[in-house]
């Protein structure tokens, strides 16, 4: 059975019943499975994981869709994370037997419908993008919610679905396909915004760092913690440890302590076997030694 | 379904037909999965790691040892790892539903099913030892196949089924019941078994080291490297990276390059898990955020 996994991020991280109803939403649609919902409400932003088979996560994203909706309105948002709408991104990731051109088609037929239900414009990004400036999120993303109806009324803007104007309070939409990808924050004790960006910058792949890593820095509820936020959009191009000891590193430098870090929800098990393997002088370790993928079920 | 893993060691690890027929004999057993052979040639032994519900894997491990017995004779056997047996040790792990209870039963039928077909000694060893001396292994095995003769002319070393003398090719055999362990060597880039001795002594639970710590010093295949080489029998006591730091350290003050590690067989994916948490400063990771252990099948 061809498996895509979906991860809306929803522009609302601190209103409880709201992020239930959204959840509720997706829970109730058979064939898929909800496996992890991550809030942070400085970011004020919920990423949500589901995985199914590519009709039956249209129709559960769809409802997820209706939902946020009607139950955000960007023009009183505010938090941490740059956004241009209520259902900020959607990438869609090829599992089991699916693969990218089956995300891309699937991106496709969920933009166009969410297009038309909504009236909501949609650009197409990442793997699925139809515009090779749109191939990057954050340029899409650039100028955010606020600047999203002046950016669209340049002719290069236009979206790839809908109407040629933000939707009043859920903004616009972006829509993709892509790899794995693990949201990784790390943690630094200081009320310094300014060396998380820096660190940021450093190790990002747009700025000449490392290859497959884009990174923030932003402030966290703690005021005395500052997070620079990556995604690791390739962790077989750069590990999950080579980018921990990159941020270690410029922070030590700085003499500023990592205070912890956190994924955000869900990391492929390779990603984290090669990092155990790392960190064990391990040669030769392969998914097949770890004992719970083997298991008959 | 209540599953027990079985780790049979068998006392041949060089003549890849007899490793074959061995698998094959387990292969032959419907509803039991044979999940990984790792075979040292140094050590002249192979571990067996196959799971299945208990009266299947009763039967499976029945057929393992009457091939063993067939092709192995221990009066010309010799490898680098102790043994007292042909099948020289045979532990029961449990894993969904079985509990420890359950392993003990199952080891307690096997012992008296091989002492009755193959007139073979029998030891039970682990947490189904019934004489407290038996709970540790070493001391079972101590003085090993070439001694077992006047050992067992002791009283105290009658064994727990079948005959008062070892089985003239076949030797003994400890079957018991125990916590998931992990096999686990580190290789040291100097010809000089001692400082693999020392190391191992220095680390091993036994000596004051770290608990849930065996280990021992062995050679290997290659004259310039000697290994550390260790069980860890309780994960979630000692963690696998604090064993590999205590080695890596000690090796360092003898100006000993590590020359990398392996972990024999399987393990436990939280084991894995929790390194890379270690190695990431993450905090608060959980098996649930692990992709591949939570996709539906």
């Amino acid at each position: 059975m061809a498996l895509i996994e979906a991860v809306p991020n929803v522009s609302e991280g601190r209103r409880a019943p709201v992020i239930q109803a959204l959840a509720a939403a997706v829970r109730g649609q058979p064939g898929v499975t909800l496996l992890d919902v991550s809030s942070d409400a400085a970011h004020n932003r919920t990423v949500f994981t589901l995985v199914g088979p590519p009709n039956e996560l249209h129709s559960a994203l769809l409802s997820l869709y209706a939902v946020a909706i009607e139950a955000i309105d960007l023009r009183s948002h505010t938090g941490e994370h740059p956004r241009i709408g209520a259902v900020d991104v959607v990438p869609l990731v090829p599992l089991t037997v699916a693969d990218m051109g089956v995300c891309v088609s699937a991106a496709t037929a969920l933009a166009q419908a969410v297009a038309a239900r909504f009236d909501i414009p949609v650009y197409m990004y990442g793997r699925a993008a139809r515009v090779p400036e749109r191939e990057r999120l954050e340029l899409v993303r650039r100028g955010e919610f606020e600047g999203l109806a002046s950016k669209m009324s340049e002719h290069s803007w236009r979206p790839d679905f809908g109407p040629h104007r933000p939707h009043p309070s859920a903004g616009a939409s972006a829509i993709g396909a892509r790899k794995i990808l693990i949201a990784f924050n790390v943690n630094l004790r200081t009320a310094d915004l300014g060396i998380a960006r820096q660190i940021a910058r450093l190790i990002r792949a747009s700025s000449g760092g490392l290859p497959a890593v884009k990174a923030i820095g932003v402030r966290t509820e703690n005021r005395e913690i500052v997070q620079v936020s990556i995604n690791l959009v390739d962790h077989e191009t750069t590990a999950l440890h080579t980018v921990f000891a990159a941020v270690e590193d410029e922070a030590r430098r700085r003499g500023v302590v990592v205070e912890g870090s956190e994924i955000v929800g869900l990391a492929p098990a390779v990603a984290l076997l090669s990092t155990a393997a790392h960190c064990l002088g391990l040669r030769d370790v392969t998914m097949d030694q770890v004992l719970d993928c083997r298991l008959p079920r």
